[in-house]
């Protein structure tokens, strides 16, 4: 059974950017990814990685994967099934994990989880065909594509005001349909109230989202029809945390991994970075930033310990 | 006297990054530096930012200032010499921050402060006396006027790794006296190993300085004396957290900020990012992440309080 240092679950940006300072590091590494890239493969224009004023989410990605290529880490377009704390029978010794693949079980010293997130979807009619041509998942990403257009938040989420509230900035007309009430907190139910560019349609879901080569118009359950340009799907997201969870790492209440400033879980040597991770803001460049430092305390955990499998 | 939502002090990786995610929040921001790109423009080859395989610490610099510039943020060349609270006469209203310069005053409801570090000095005889004569503190500024020459590193760190060896390049001979160990991260470790014009001193301290128009050799504590034509140091840095430190802000004992995990200081509305701050592991990535993840903190700040300055 072969043994790495750092075994990272996820080839997202922060997986790769872990994985170039962990073989930095000389930290035997691997990087296993069902979906080689992550989920900024699926966003059309990245502005906001500092030092590129523009790049596609999957030349960002390609980028990032590459460099930790570069120092050798090797990447496995293969899913982990179980990860699992190795019974040893010397307890003055640090226990390994035996990692198990669909093909292949592996051992590995530290384990960082940046296996991401999900977009929790509408499930209608174009949504999926319209995907980065008006139907977005991030108004941050996307927003100032729209500028001085007609959009949409599906969602009643204080998360969704605030992406209401930032569309506004650029925006012309900003519809929020929340499917039973918006709910914000309270404050920001007052900016909403007060920004005459949005309009709040409370019980209102969406039946099909209609366009050729872009968003054009959504017709909602009501039948009524609405001339849009772009539509923010807000209704959450899914951490992907299921292994972790077996694993016993704690969670907190939206399943996401809970971390520390050293990116570590409350499991030694299982680190977690990323959109996975319990930090509030979620960005490429903060998740890259958790990996990098999971990968120096793993190398640190490593010198510091003598870590076995049986 | 101009308002600012964001006032940056520090135009290096942290806090060109932060300006340019503040820019996208649409808050009107200035970033003050009196070293245009910071500290990173004395690194030769930056290897570790995320996606950029090889690229000068200038140029890397550069694309990190340009991207913030290109959102209308601007930037000033100037020093900041006092941050003081705005006081003001209803207490139920949020105080701002009355920012000085040499030449002018600016009101900001919020301040980052991403003032990096300075280099660290030995304290030794000669070592003023000499500076720019032979006694350096950037082999990347300096490295090119020793070309076939003996020159020396102090340090024993990861930098002082990579200072020797960029120092190869030009001279012929280069020391490296580490007060204790040499200890850089293991791939530049093997580097130094394999050079031959390197030659690792461990346990050993240099005394004093000789010259008398420029460096001509260095005494060791141990009385031994070696011809020296430069003397390349890199011990470490100092925290540039006296402005910082005047406004109250909370320093630990390395009199770096503390902050928590949204790069908050114990002042609310004032924010740390970078080398200046109090993270172990500090990186170009992790100071820019740390300052993204200020300004977003600072725009729902600002969002949340109705900041005055009377």
């Amino acid at each position: 059974m072969e043994t790495f240092d750092f075994l990272i679950v996820g080839a997202g940006c922060a997986g790769a950017s872990g994985a170039m300072y962990a073989s930095r590091l000389n930290l035997k590494s691997v990087m296993y990814g069902e979906m080689p890239g992550g989920l900024i493969t699926t966003t059309h224009l990245v502005e906001n990685w500092p030092g590129e004023k523009s790049i596609s989410g999957p030349d960002l990605a390609m980028q990032l994967v590459d460099h930790a290529t570069s120092f050798g880490v090797e990447m496995k377009n293969e899913k982990v099934t179980e990860i699992k704390q190795a019974e040893i029978s010397d307890q003055s010794k640090t226990a390994g994990f035996i990692v198990k693949t669909a093909s292949n079980e592996i051992k590995a010293k530290t384990v960082l989880i940046a296996t991401g997130t999900k977009h929790r979807k509408m499930n209608v009619p174009g949504e999926d065909e319209l995907a980065n041509k008006g139907v977005s998942y991030c108004a941050l990403c996307d927003g100032a594509f729209f500028k001085e257009k007609t959009v949409c938040i599906v969602g009643g989420s204080d998360s969704a005001a605030k992406e209401a509230l930032l569309l506004t900035e650029h925006a012309k007309k900003v519809y929020i349909f929340a499917r039973s009430t918006l709910h914000p907190e309270p404050i920001n139910m007052d900016r909403v109230k007060k920004n005459d560019k949005i309009e709040v349609r409370e019980g209102t879901k969406i039946k099909e989202i209609i366009g050729k080569d872009k968003v054009e118009k959504v017709i909602l359950e009501s039948g009524e029809e609405i001339e849009m340009d772009g539509v923010f799907i807000a209704i959450g997201h899914i951490p992907l945390s299921g292994l972790a969870e077996k694993l016993g790492v704690e969670l907190n209440d939206h399943k996401e991994i809970k971390i520390n400033r050293h990116s570590e879980t409350n499991i030694p040597g299982v680190y977690a970075a990323g959109d996975v991770g319990d930090s509030e803001f979620k960005q490429a460049i903060t998740g890259s930033a958790e990996a990098v430092t999971a990968a120096y305390y793993a190398f640190e955990y490593i010198n510091n310990n003598e870590i076995v499998f049986e």
